[in-house]
């Protein structure tokens, strides 16, 4: 018998559903043993991975099997959580927000179902990791440029699902994307923007369609199992430049967000830029019990004598450029004479052109040394990351890093942290890396996630993404006229799952029957 | 007694009914007289303009009396059509999909709400106009550049709203789209996005907030009343080049896309490239009858012997570059070089740097210039886009183009069209033009229509919007897994406005009660 089960659904209720669900896609992808269902704890939680256990899971290997699923779902009642590659680590990974949840893995989805290198794009199913598509690539010598997250294992659907983000003009991969489809609750098929035409060749490359356009609406929600997207991919490009620029005084902060955000609204650097302080660096080669053993957050004073030993100035700001050699060379004049107004700047600047070592370009190839600092406390390694969305103005840079040092400072952490420019926005990045086997340091880290929240949510700040343990405390931020976007949530919810089939709580968005289970 | 009335009301209820609203926004506010109604109809309409009659306008100027005619709408059941300025031109100007519709007309509803010179946005109500946002830039001395559509009175809302395009950098308008007002049928205010959070100050920034991104579901639906929207606005760059292209044959189309799509996709040419043939140049500067009176279309001997005696080739490219001097300089080498493997292209390039008298610079001052084509068949001239979005492939192009040229001729019009090139698609932008106090002319023009809507259909061609006579017929054109689009758009509709209120019929989407009135 079931020893966790979703509310309302009866122990031999749900084991003859994990049987009718077995005879659609296999006895073997109906994972209900305990080893298998601790397969879908979140290997980083902050607190009590229990308490997002999984009921079963089960693993669909097409849309007619994943229609019969539902189809079992909706009859007997319980809850399906959808997952690609399941990496989604820091907000939870395979986990769903509610226990006794069944998980929707869909990693045996695994096709490339279409790479076109002249339009750049490619057509994917939920289960193509970006070393899977990186690996495509290579091997058909098709020159099409992947933007990798920072750890490469994750499914590329998911993390354009997650609103995930990489390193390349291509960064911000949930605008990447262009053409869903989409398996509704109720088991129909379908096909957003152009797709919704038979034969149309443009589903992946013009995102509207006629008439409203839902692709946004199914990212980050629960209105349905997305089964295929097109993403965008870059042509590679002529040249590249990996820029590093640093420089000294913390209280430098504001000016050097001015001088980026035009560089990024206008363009001049066509990628993410990054603003990374002290610890972010020394985390990736180094642990922190190499530099101090004692109680609470690094002193500064310590970081300081760190800095100055190594030489290092207090913020490092890295991006790239990918264009011509030609423009590049402009760019790069435009840059430094824009950065050198900060007394101290250094500048490095490694360039690339077509032909020569792939090493000294700036192509992001997937691997998961992002996972190095991990270590950094010891033990288990964690992180829970805290990312609200910022007016890249030195303003609103400065508010937020106050805020943030200080709280995290305060909890006992060392504020691992700075921030990523696109456009028109920053996301003020903080990873809160503990210990899993300290108990106490992950309750604390649990602790600051919701201080943080709370306090930033009071100064006008929200995050864009959540932890499946704080999804209802971030919603809750969201309160122009009494949550009115929270009631659209819900109000588009009850019309397109009546029964609250998918992926109760996602993002704060609970169906009718169990609404009373909001935090 | 009102002489048209919306379905299902009587004469005396509606009477009644639009006194209620004259108690909300003024008696002078309610127009009932026949002169007024008039005024709303399509005054480029492709046959009987009179099917398109509206029952009276109601003109608000403030959202809480939008949400009083909304209360009075559904306590008497009467749909209302909400334009902006109204000029969507082609596509039905103001008038409604349903006869006997009453319009909402925003026009009063004008505020700049926002300016934000920094970070380059403006918030603006729906009826803010492309003249009056010009105005305001300039008299403020706000170094920002609009991305007027070809003509420039129409309303900056309600372009973005009709996915309406430019020639900038910023052309792709529903794109520059960022964050969103919406008075919900039930008169509930939602804030889409980062709006969702009081407080915030990056509505205008970040397009998507946390969870499900609505904005784009608002976009050319009747899902609600948009009353505010963020639009992106380009920083003055330090310099442009305006580049004409030119090249000597019919048989050069599928090369010159082949060339055009790198450019594009690689952001080396970074505004939306425009091929025209020789009568889109004739139109803009002459009449038809200055050149040919007889029957049918154009002789093409003719139209050759035209070209010939003014030396013009037979595709004219025309685009912009927005950057800076240098980088402009570097671009315009690459793109002589790419097009200079067609025989007989020539380049004619206008450039500016900051501080030059503007009228050398690519910025797009609004104007009215566009309507000059309107006179090419004399009488009250008029026109008719068919815009299906094509792949940017040499084979695409030339289909569309072949096939929309025969049927084009076929009617008895000339081909007056090309194509509008955005990062990835491609428009096949062709103008129908013709004389209104024509009947058969007008006639013919209908008829036309409706027939390439079909054959390009069964090509997979679809359109991206169209004018209010042909809504039905265009979303019959998206036919996937038996238009789960449309039943998608539909349940949305049936969710978010049961009784039907808003915009009854527009891009296809009926409420309930009035499905049976499908075309």
């Amino acid at each position: 018998m079931a020893e966790i089960v979703p509310p309302g659904i009866s122990s031999s209720d749900f084991d003859r559903a994990m049987r009718e669900c077995a005879d659609i896609v296999g006895q073997e992808w109906v994972l209900t043993s305990q080893e298998d269902r601790d397969g879908y704890l979140d290997p980083m939680a902050p607190g009590d991975a229990a308490s997002h256990a999984v009921a079963a899971a089960i693993a669909p290997a097409s849309v007619e099997e994943i229609q019969g699923v539902l189809a079992v779902a909706r009859n007997y009642g319980f809850p399906l959580w959808p997952i690609s590659a399941g990496k989604n680590h820091g907000y939870g990974g395979p986990a769903p927000c509610m226990q006794g949840t069944v998980v929707l893995d869909l990693k045996r989805m695994n096709r490339i179902v279409e790479v076109n290198e002249e339009l750049g794009y490619a057509i994917v199913e939920p289960g193509v990791t970006f070393f899977q598509l990186f690996d495509y690539l290579e091997a058909n010598n098709i020159k099409l440029w992947l933007s990798p997250p920072a750890p490469g294992w994750g499914s590329v659907m998911g993390n354009a699902l997650e609103r995930g983000f990489g390193y390349t003009p291509y960064g911000d991969h949930s605008s990447m994307q262009c053409g869903m489809e989409v398996v509704l609750p109720d088991g129909e098929i379908l096909r957003t923007g152009m797709g919704g035409v038979e034969g149309n060749r443009t589903w992946a490359l013009f995102k509207h369609g006629y008439g409203p356009s839902w692709d946004q609406v199914f990212i980050q929600s629960n209105y349905g199992i997305v089964t295929k997207i097109g993403i965008w991919l870059m042509p590679e490009p002529e040249a590249t430049a990996s820029v590093r620029i640093t420089v000294p005084n913390e209280e430098d902060l504001p000016q050097l967000v001015e001088i980026i955000r035009p560089l990024r609204i206008g363009h001049t650097i066509n990628s993410s830029v990054v603003i990374a302080n002290a610890v972010r660096r020394l985390a990736a080669t180094s642990t922190r019990n190499e530099w101090y053993t004692g109680e609470g957050a690094m002193p500064e004073d310590l970081l300081r004598d760190i800095m100055q030993r190594n030489k290092w100035n207090f913020w490092e700001v890295s991006f790239a450029i990918f264009d011509s050699d030609e423009v590049i060379t402009a760019r790069l004049k435009e840059i430094e004479r824009a950065f050198s107004v900060i007394e101290g700047a250094t500048f490095d600047v490694t360039r690339w052109r077509r032909g020569e070592a792939m090493e000294k370009s700036a192509r992001r190839v997937p691997n998961l040394m992002a996972y190095q600092v991990l270590n950094w406390r010891g033990g288990r390694g964690a992180h829970l990351g805290f990312a609200p969305v910022v007016a890249p103005t030195g303003d609103d840079a400065t508010r937020i890093y106050n805020l943030m040092k200080r709280r995290i400072r305060d909890f006992g952490f060392d504020y691992f942290g700075g921030f990523t420019f696109f456009q028109r926005h920053a996301i003020h990045t903080s990873l809160i890396l503990f210990d899993q086997s300290d108990q106490q340091m992950a309750d604390n880290a649990h602790r600051l996630f919701d201080t943080v929240v709370r306090e930033a949510a009071e100064m006008g700040y929200s995050e864009y993404r959540s932890h499946v343990s704080f999804m209802d405390l971030v919603a809750d931020g969201y309160n122009y006229n009494g949550h009115a976007l929270r009631r659209m949530n819900e109000r588009m919810k009850d019309m397109i799952d009546p029964q609250g089939i998918i992926a109760p709580g996602k993002q704060g968005i609970w169906p009718a029957h169990l609404r009373g289970r909001r935090a």
